[in-house]
């Protein structure tokens, strides 16, 4: 039994994950999303106000060797122990969650156009391009909403973090997609045309 | 049976009818490529000196009310009588061409998607984006070595007409795409997408 990757990048607040999601609903169970912030390094050898200044919208930020190892044993039908992270402690935590393999493998998240040895196990690359006014007013809602931030800070770590680190390295992996999503989620005919094609790939 | 229309938009060069006959290459007989340059607004009541003149790169040089009817018809399933236009006389012929209904049609052009009535009949809208200096080349290629002409003339029309009318009134069109093909038909896994759409249409 073939199994296959997808992988769906797009900045913050594009839709991606409510595309990854609705692909999922389409075809049920037999897809897996793998959602990239697990994969953060494990930064326990620093200490705390170090790990308080790392930036997570940078792409160095992943462990990306594990990730790939993960990745290639789903695809060889084995399952993996997903790392955890804690966003409280900034470290990886030691319990880990049994991930068990699935035909389709979406790994999803800002960064999964971004390195070379992944894009090379993916047999479709997906790129959700939201305009980025749209793309803040998600955040600000979320972010504001959803997790108590306030609306000066919100705009504040978007302003030096978030929209510098989407120019210079998520918007830029888009040449590599092999197809564009306008608008996210919501776009029902784009999400229709992927799930016909992943449920052709079960043929094979 | 139903049937079902495709709009396939992009600039010049852009590699859009390499996508239309990639789809018609997979699929076969059951797809009509219909392009929109045989439906210019005949321009015999104009002199022959104010024809020449015609922005051919500009929406209103199209005529349609005859293309959506040809449209509607052939998503009826009846045949219909696709004008010529000549490019010599820059008129429209008496003769036509009978055109028999498929079970899909693709609507391919650079003002594809540009019409709101047209983009209505529409059950999946595509819109190629390649970048404009790699269509800038494939033109510039075309005209030199397939029409004979200089490139002078070339970049010159090029500049004056077809990249402002492009940026004006083509490019926007890609905000009315369900999905966005990058480079055109050398995309494969893009084509390969559609494919499985299309195959799943004749399904329903």
């Amino acid at each position: 039994m073939k199994r296959f990757l997808i992988g769906i990048s797009g900045g913050t607040g594009s839709g991606k994950t409510t595309v990854a999601l609705n692909i999922k609903e389409e075809i049920g169970e037999e897809i897996l999303i793998l959602d990239m912030d697990s994969y953060y390094k494990d930064h326990s050898n620093l200490p705390f106000e170090e790990r308080l200044k790392i930036n997570y919208d940078h792409p160095d930020v992943f462990d990306i060797p594990l990730l790939k190892e993960h990745i290639q044993n789903l695809l060889e039908g084995n399952e993996i122990k997903k790392p955890i992270y804690s966003f409280v402690e900034y470290v990886r935590l030691k319990e880990y969650e049994i991930v068990k393999p699935q035909r389709i493998i979406i790994l999803e998240g800002i960064f999964a156009l971004f390195y070379e040895e992944l894009r090379n196990l993916m047999d479709i690359k997906i790129y959700v391009d939201t305009d980025p006014d749209i793309r803040l007013i998600r955040r600000i809602l979320r972010d504001t909403k959803e997790r108590g931030r306030t609306l000066d800070s919100v705009i504040k770590q978007y302003t030096e973090v978030v929209r510098p680190m989407h120019i210079q390295f998520v918007e830029p992996t888009k040449r590599f997609a092999d197809i564009i999503i306008p608008e996210g989620g919501f776009n029902v005919v784009a999400v229709d045309i992927v799930v016909s094609k992943v449920r052709d790939l079960f043929k094979e």
